[in-house]
């Protein structure tokens, strides 16, 4: 039997006993989506930070003209929420969505703080996630500074292996900030 | 006797007893740097992660064609340092250096790594300070992505309070990403 995804993750980087990872995923909701489905609307409280199994989500703004800005995606093995909304408990400014059908572990911040309370490896495990997270922004914004849309692009390929194949161009475009002719000249140089 | 800049900063976050303050402040060294001198070379092993008491730094990258882009300002109370470099012990991508005289206190990630072992609230205390960082950095992205200038100069003003007072107005262009004739119309709009 194949290792859990979850469990995968968590020991590149602190090591877990089979007792240690069920306790882990006994803080853990399974859910179900569909696609489309909205699992985190824009103004409400967002209750849970996802772990994707199987499937594609997306964080994204609308802007007051009615413009969307695609903050994140999330594949198999991310995580995915309104990362404020979640951690400071207040209303999300963002919405989440589903852009194919998904599986998902989703953690609720209290068991999150009982998990780093009661099993300190996992507080280890999401600190180093987090600075992980908090380096690839960095990476991001260096990006948007040297307004070089190419690096852009290959920082999306390399963080997003696929993604090209499972969502529209107009997306892509999105989250890198570029327009849909910029996005075709970039992809015709690749191909 | 005013309290620690630092401890100040770990107590809104883990209370600390006297005895805790002086064992963390122990794995700690003081610096004292002179205006223009540059603490971290790019190409260069990052040792250090520094927290400012008084005196103003920056985060920057040189592109080949010779453009500098700043990705932070670290004043007072703010960390400062190339956090991939820094976390991973690889070759520093990016340079620190200050723009006043400034003394600050730096933390191997050997003794951040030790704190965080023997005084598991220090842990806590550096999850949260990472998690608000990334917070700030998805912020600064969406504004990136609305390719709102004003939310950006918005942004920096609400972050380092004073700092337009202290730099040359071409380092705030450089943050913001935006040429000089832009900045001066957003500071027009203001006075």
């Amino acid at each position: 039997m194949s290792q859990h995804p979850l469990r995968t993750q968590i020991e590149d980087i602190v090591k877990l006993s089979d007792a240690e990872f069920d306790f882990v995923l006994g803080h853990f909701q399974e859910n179900n989506f569909k696609k489309h489905q909205i699992v985190l609307h824009q103004g409400d409280y967002a209750h849970f930070d996802f772990f994707v199994i199987k499937g594609l989500m997306r964080v994204s703004r609308v802007d007051p003209d009615g413009k969307e800005h695609i903050l994140q995606f999330g594949m198999e093995n991310w995580w995915i929420t309104d990362a404020e909304a979640f951690h400071h408990q207040t209303k999300s400014t963002l919405t989440v969505d589903c852009l194919e059908p998904t599986k998902t572990l989703s953690l609720t911040l209290e068991n999150k703080e009982k998990l780093s309370k009661e099993l300190p490896k996992m507080q280890t495990f999401f600190f180093k996630k987090t600075t992980n997270g908090f380096i690839a922004l960095q990476k991001r914004i260096l990006c948007f500074l040297s307004s070089n849309a190419n690096d852009r692009y290959h920082n999306l390929l390399s963080l997003y292996p696929g993604l090209m194949q499972r969502v529209p161009k107009a997306m892509i475009a999105s989250y890198l900030g570029v327009t849909r002719e910029t996005l075709s000249r970039l992809t015709k140089v690749e191909s």
